[in-house]
């Protein structure tokens, strides 16, 4: 892809999401290897790419801290269905079956979705997890990746034991990378056996990794913890000594008080999936007021594409914002700024980012540019909502990541479109013809 | 606007909504007189327009059975507060000042809104609503328009028979009109009075028209109503003799078994509005599953842009169909079809307007085509779980209403787009400047 060019954004509305939350206009921002170097009014600065932003709004790039990239080929394979029954009869047969080219097709066409709908970064966790790496590399976006790691195997890897030593081999390759964050990814107390977590929390501690887990999504898994454990899921990865500042737990539906009070004393971080816990009627709805009293950090997340169906940041900051108004029967809770700080600032303090989810001098150049001219967006009382309650990913203008454009009006920059859509109908050709 | 002109749509993939919802592809589709003429292969009539659909999904066009149009001007005004402060301190003061003129441009920038994602028509309650008439006839879209009648006045009308005067002149005005209905809007119970309500009631069987009224919204609406009228409010509407077949009930959100099956009897339709219900933190989810159940006619509604804030009809059949998974716990309730089912087909038979909501031959041409090339609908294993789960609004290619193409590749036909948003932002200067 070349060096690094210098960017000048020229005359935008800021939406900052620094301390006091200011949203500046008529500022440019001068971005220089990768990194935001200035924010004024008419910068003279030389750059070899100036972009006028006249009007637009600039945002910080939105982190999306839970997926399953590669789950875009299931997108409307099935729904409506009981978990149980979507899970064995529809999802796993077709996963038993993927290769690691389905896999990258899969990935590609989720970095392209998320690219342009405004996401730079995002935490996902499946399988021949290189081949998600490739991906995000020619799309050009931020992948904190983590090979899940399962008891039962995974369509790569057999034996957990070798899943591990995958993990540690994938950490090892990727540590550094400009665009890659290899992460850790048991995916949950019902998949991963007592000694499996703990060897896992080492490798974390010996590695600097974060962890990526599934914890309390849904009730199923509370009852099978109580009686296989005597205590439910959050006590019984504190018991065991699991919790600590580099979990990153998703779901958290089926949360008692005393559970959200642990977290936050772990300092465990929450990915909140409001958008697929209500489509697989997961039941219960995320105790978030308690977690934002306890200060618990709450990212945001679509989940895979298999249960929300798109990979959509604003209508996932938007049914976050409305299913807790709903839930508690008072609009005030979750407002717009709480929740766009989920999916900013929070999701990047999550992922222990402080560079990203804010548009400063000195943090790292991942913004996002919308159009000004969609009619979603008119008149402009108050940015903050119209960014959560009326604007949909396909209002983004330009994105750029790490200091590069990678989605210019609306069309990605590194890869052709048109080709990875014909590739996904291949690869899912073949799939439904094994599995059936 | 011209006469109509024929036009032949090739090759799509058509969403017929027909008895059997067959899903037939590879069909061309012959519009002429505002009809769909033809639909099959190969097609070899003469149009004055071909439009190329090979590989695009085209359906019916939706329609949104409850919203406030000019609304769009409050867009973002004020969100996350209680609704009584919400109405009192930040909405009503805004409306108590609004000209025709502000009017007519908040119904441009919804009607353009609309027509841009998919809707072809909407049922509208509000005031000026010649302004908004005008709107629809210059952008193209089909109005189901009713004068709101509340007893304390409105600021077009003060006296409530005056108001009554007026719609009924408003009904003699646009009756016929290829576009525009002309419906009757009693506010509620709790702004119209019994004797209010049975003269609209008397004036809708004289004029044969439609009833446009909210029932039901809030706990307030239900308790008010015990401790005024001894009854809960659908009772007390059947119990004065204002329910019929004629009646669009919007929200619903507060009702009984018992009421439901009131509303069944007397063939009630409802507008079911989840994202509003859920925004403004009504409490409670209307009864979907039993109303169905019971047989009622259930449309979709996006509301006002104040309290959603958008008007987008993919979203709104998102949010509904993950809303009562989740608050039923149950994946299966609320299924795909019976959701898109309601934005089209329920939609149209709440209007009594059965040519609508179809794409069958003899049916009134009002369809949308859909972008192919959108990543969000791909891969293609399911047409109606994308157009439910994973569409937007910005997936629209091109709109036709009434036989004439109104949206083309994005852009409407009819209204220079960005002149209508400086005006949008010149009327908002005024009225703020009026209520500070």
């Amino acid at each position: 892809m070349g060096g690094n060019v210098e960017i000048l954004l020229t005359e935008g509305a800021i939406v900052t999401q620094d301390e006091d939350r200011r949203i500046i206009k008529n500022q440019d921002v001068f971005i220089k290897d990768g990194k935001i170097e200035l924010i004024g009014k008419n910068l003279r600065e030389n750059a070899d790419l100036k972009i006028n932003c006249r009007g637009k709004v600039i945002i910080p790039g939105l982190i999306n801290l839970h997926t399953h990239s590669p789950m875009t080929l299931l997108r409307g394979y099935a729904d409506d269905m009981l978990l149980e029954n979507w899970l064995k009869e529809k999802i796993w047969p077709i996963e038993s079956n993927l290769k690691a080219k389905d896999v990258y097709y899969g990935a590609l066409l989720a970095c392209i979705e998320m690219v342009k709908s405004g996401t730079t970064s995002f935490l996902d966790m499946y399988f021949f997890m290189d081949e998600v790496a490739k991906a995000c590399k020619e799309v050009g976006i931020r992948g904190f990746l983590s090979p899940g790691i399962l008891e039962f195997g995974t369509p790569e890897v057999k034996d957990v034991q070798d899943q591990m030593k995958m993990s540690k081999e994938f950490i090892d390759k990727w540590r550094g990378d400009e665009l890659i964050t290899p992460v850790l990814g048991p995916h949950s107390i019902y998949a991963c056996s007592k000694d499996t977590l703990l060897e896992i929390k080492h490798i974390s501690e010996e590695k600097d990794a974060l962890i990526n887990i599934h914890v309390s999504e849904t009730r199923k898994e509370v009852v099978d913890s109580e009686k296989k454990f005597g205590m439910r899921p959050v006590e019984y990865l504190d018991g065991i000594g699991f919790l600590c500042d580099r979990v990153i737990a998703a779901h958290c539906v089926w949360l008692t008080r005393r559970e959200v009070s642990l977290m936050a004393k772990k300092d465990v971080k929450v990915a909140h999936n409001p958008i697929s816990n209500m489509k697989l009627a997961s039941g219960g709805v995320m105790p978030l007021p308690e977690m934002l009293e306890d200060g618990v950090t709450v990212g945001l997340g679509t989940d895979g594409a298999a249960s929300n169906n798109n990979l959509d940041m604003f209508e996932e900051m938007k049914v976050a914002a409305i299913l807790h108004k709903a839930h508690r029967w008072d609009p005030r809770v979750a407002n717009a700024q709480e929740v766009f700080d989920m999916a900013t600032l929070k999701g990047a303090l999550a992922l222990g980012r402080t560079d990203l989810g804010s548009i400063e001098v000195g943090k790292t150049a991942d913004l996002v540019i919308l159009n000004e001219k969609s009619v979603r967006l008119r008149p402009l009382h108050n940015v903050i909502s119209h960014l959560v309650y009326s604007a949909q990913g396909s209002d983004v203008w330009s994105t750029i990541v790490n200091g590069r454009l990678t989605v210019f009006n609306g069309r990605v920059l590194g890869v052709d479109e048109e080709e990875v859509l014909l590739k996904v109908e291949e690869r899912i050709t073949r799939l439904l013809d094994n599995s059936s």
